[in-house]
């Protein structure tokens, strides 16, 4: 089959790999019906040192159960399926926690001989607790809204949630990518009624708006939160949802946050230190977020994409077969798109 | 009258200052009965440049009304009451959402002509939302175990609090000062079975685990956190109590936080930067606490002080009179005492 990989930064190819096949009494293979690249592949899109062996993409999927292995039950062949961007067994501890980003049995994507989603199937480990049967058909037009549960549209609600949004707090979401636009999506799903989206791409902040954005600041840095600021009567918001993961946006996150208020972080961190010293403690300021644990959040999210009452998908601008992936990339590092969805 | 002034890192005296009388129509004058010296005054004590004016200190008082302005109601001449370590109207929006330390209207002990609470007496702003009323009299064996809900005490319960700490959840505790201390007892009021103690000092620990630890460990560094790790199945605890302020503590904290967890800070941050980077962010630790806001706290914890549920005043280990102040910050700093009680 043929299946993306990426040997360098900038250098993504897609290349003729094994058919995978079931290794473990616990595995399904799925044929994929629906990937996408996500923002975070593009830290490696930029960074990765040349490696001699390519390292297997994506981590967000859909598609339809060709085979299962002896011990996994409640799945069958021909079953269309949504996999979260971790594998998990569902049912650790900290699985029923509702933190299957750190299960005992689980793991990610594309490593340790783990196929990748950016591909034409995928071997599932642990299939029985990773994939989630969709009651829709394969032509169904929900599959790009189906598909967002997979990584982005949970990692904004993970960031409305920890952040704890609800209809009395104010927000601000940092950030116009697919993550920030989830996020907008999200906390607006959460009852807020006032949501600052920071982002100065016209078309994107549109969209914010569409999703539920009642403000948009188009600066960046320093004026940027004295935009927002002027905007909430000097105090900030009680929520901020930082979607990019550089140090800049986690400092224009804490210069916009309210007293007492918590930022959440969801976009993978580019640094090792957050700038939390007296001025913060002093402020009751809480830093929170994380690794989004999809898998916890897909039953309640399904029936609102299910039913219509949120369009996630519409983050997805750009539709792309399995060999232009590497055209993909360049589009979404060249910000031609927001995000691109593989239809293999 | 007689109060301490702090003019330089290991300097603090006690001298003659002016009276307090009311200067605002919602203050109040109150004559201090007892006071303390908080480990938060040995970091200026440790570190504080020469200054020709000395600073007023003190943050933590209970005492009588001597006197009130005319818009200060529901307080009166004679009665016994306690001040949370910042002044507050609490009624503002802050006040209202539990954060005085945030108060609109609100301030510190010392600064800009207010009185400290190591002294005679002090002129109290916003009286009438700041003092809460004590039903005891000025004899009281109790006056210890009420003077810890001006901070320490509060400052133990805002670690639990904040770090979500309840009967399923297990607790680290870094630090056996009296907030350490604090919190491992307010870790056993919020229900937490499993406490350990992070901390070298035995008569201390041993106070520790009187109020409730379950295990101490006495190493220190990577060394500690192994050894929590080593109790806890190698996946550390759901919650910690951060209650130095340094660098290497967080460290520790971070260390030993179970994936999921909440890192909570209530010692007075000695650094700029938490390292909370990737790691922290995939396993989806969250670092809150900050200072804590005493004033929102007193209702709830009082009648545990009044029935005798809880005896937080336990961490006075000597008393002293206000000429003996520089000796009590003395014998702090060098550990010979844990926490200095003030009997003017």
């Amino acid at each position: 089959m043929r299946a993306a990989l990426m040997y360098a930064a900038g250098d993504v190819r897609v290349e003729d790999v094994p058919d995978p096949g079931i290794q473990q009494p616990t595995d399904a293979v799925v044929r994929v019906v629906r990937s996408c690249i996500c923002g975070s592949d593009l830290w490696p899109y930029g960074s990765m040192p040349a490696a001699e062996h390519g390292v297997r993409m994506g981590h967000e999927f859909l598609g339809v159960v060709e085979d299962t292995g002896p011990d996994v039950s409640g799945l069958a062949r021909g079953d269309l399926v949504l996999a979260p961007f971790v594998w998990s067994d569902n049912t650790c501890d900290f699985c029923r926690a509702g933190l299957q980003t750190s299960c005992r049995h689980g793991g990610p994507w594309g490593r340790d001989g783990v196929d990748g989603g950016q591909g034409e199937a995928v071997r599932v480990p642990q299939a029985q607790g990773t994939l989630v049967k969709l009651p829709v058909a394969e032509d169904s037009a929900l599959l790009p809204s189906l598909l967002t549960l997979s990584d982005v549209f949970c990692t904004g609600h993970h960031a409305a949630v920890t952040a704890g949004v609800g209809p009395r707090t104010t927000v601000t979401v940092v950030g116009d990518g697919a993550v920030g636009l989830s996020a907008v999506l999200a906390a607006r799903r959460q009852g807020a009624e006032r949501i600052i989206l920071m982002g100065r791409h016209r078309e994107r902040t549109d969209l914010g708006r569409d999703f539920g954005a009642t403000d948009v600041v188009p600066e960046r840095g320093e004026e940027g939160v004295a935009r927002v600021r002027e905007l909430t009567g000097g105090d900030g918001t009680h929520a901020v949802l930082e979607c990019v993961g550089t140090l800049p946006a986690l400092r224009t996150a804490l210069g916009v946050i309210r007293a007492g208020g918590s930022v959440s972080r969801v976009g993978a961190p580019q640094y090792d230190d957050a700038p939390m010293g007296f001025d913060e403690f002093m402020r009751n300021i809480t830093l929170t977020g994380g690794v989004a644990p999809a898998r916890a959040y897909i039953e309640e999210l399904l029936p609102d994409v299910l039913e219509g009452r949120i369009d996630p998908g519409r983050v997805f601008d750009r539709t792309m077969g399995v060999d232009e992936v590497p055209d993909g990339y360049r589009a979404m590092a060249d910000r031609e798109s927001l995000k691109v969805l593989i239809a293999p």
